[in-house]
């Protein structure tokens, strides 16, 4: 087996679902936090100048979803046929092109980088690009016959992108994503209640994003 | 053989790279152009409401990266292990973020949505994202080799992605990806002249996008 080593900040964010992805394979695997002083002298050794990075056996790999994406074929959570996993993709780029509308009220609440007032971009750009995204989503999972997933009859890194995504959303703001949206809250009950993710969820640290 | 349909405007922009994968493998294929007013009744029943989307035996695929890798895997051109499968993935994903800042520039040039004076663009938006990202594309390239192909040693989608948004890019301004970039246009040139390339390339109508 290789040796993996995720490299990322003391944040769910861009790494949460490799996070899952390993611990749904039962795959061992280094989860490495970084400190704001050690990034400074990391930064300039990753491919793009951003986290998270993934290391296998030494060779690395850079970009949130193409790392998930790849864990996700090597463990088998990519979908169950081609055509299956392109349906993944592009509900992956759909996200992040919702994530690009999103962002300024995203980056605000996270403290990440302050675009405006909060409850002004609350209403302003999230719950457009949620209304917008969501109700896509809703009928994705709808239209998949309403079985806790989004794509085919197995887990997939959409559906924990989508979970872990809906626990920061509602985490900025209580009830954000709501009963509007029950197939996609399905498919989230199904990712928090999976018995391979039981321990890592009740002992990860509490984290706001 | 599945039947493809490939449905998008008459331009190359985002639909390109998924016609060079039918030519390169030699696969039959409709290469569907929807007028603007096909357009209106055709929107709505698309799975995001965007274009390109592919009919694979009559099942829809959309996303333009989605539906590119899928071909590209289908074909033999997203990379000859999975790992430089997610290399060429962490390649998009990263084209991805430099296509979000170049957009205003893109756009107003392409005459899809004005966002200011085109030359003040230029210079504002546009020559500081090709910095940046062929930049990190010239060293990908160098390290790979300068063997004329970003990942591994084989011809994959993203070398055709970058390969066509080079053309666009001159196109918008002479000499804009100029020889200060000689891995990536080493790139470009492998793509097109690449004899299976030949007659489609000849053949297409000249199209500025």
């Amino acid at each position: 087996m290789p040796s993996y080593k995720l490299i990322y900040f003391d944040v769910r964010g861009l790494a949460e679902v490799s996070r899952f992805l390993f611990y749904l394979s039962s795959t061992p695997f280094q989860d490495y936090e970084v400190s704001d002083a050690e990034w400074l002298t990391l930064q300039g050794k990753t491919p793009y100048g951003k986290l998270p990075i993934l290391e296998v056996d030494g060779k690395t790999l850079a970009q949130s979803f193409a790392i998930a994406r790849y864990l996700a074929r090597e463990f088998g959570f990519a979908g169950n046929s081609p055509f299956e996993c392109a349906l993944v993709d592009a509900l992956g780029d759909q996200f992040k092109d919702y994530w690009g509308e999103l962002f300024p009220y995203f980056a605000t609440c996270a403290g990440i980088k302050e675009f405006g007032n909060s409850n002004i971009l609350r209403r302003e750009v999230g719950e457009p690009a949620r209304d917008k995204f969501f109700t896509m989503l809703e009928r994705v999972a709808k239209e998949n016959g309403s079985n806790g997933h989004l794509v085919g009859d197995s887990l997939t890194w959409i559906d924990l992108t989508v979970a872990d995504h809906i626990t920061t959303l509602n985490n900025f703001s209580d009830g954000f994503v709501d009963d509007r949206f029950p197939a996609v809250l399905a498919v989230r009950e199904k990712v928090m209640n999976d018995p391979r993710l039981t321990e890592y969820l009740a002992k990860r640290p509490k984290r706001y994003f």
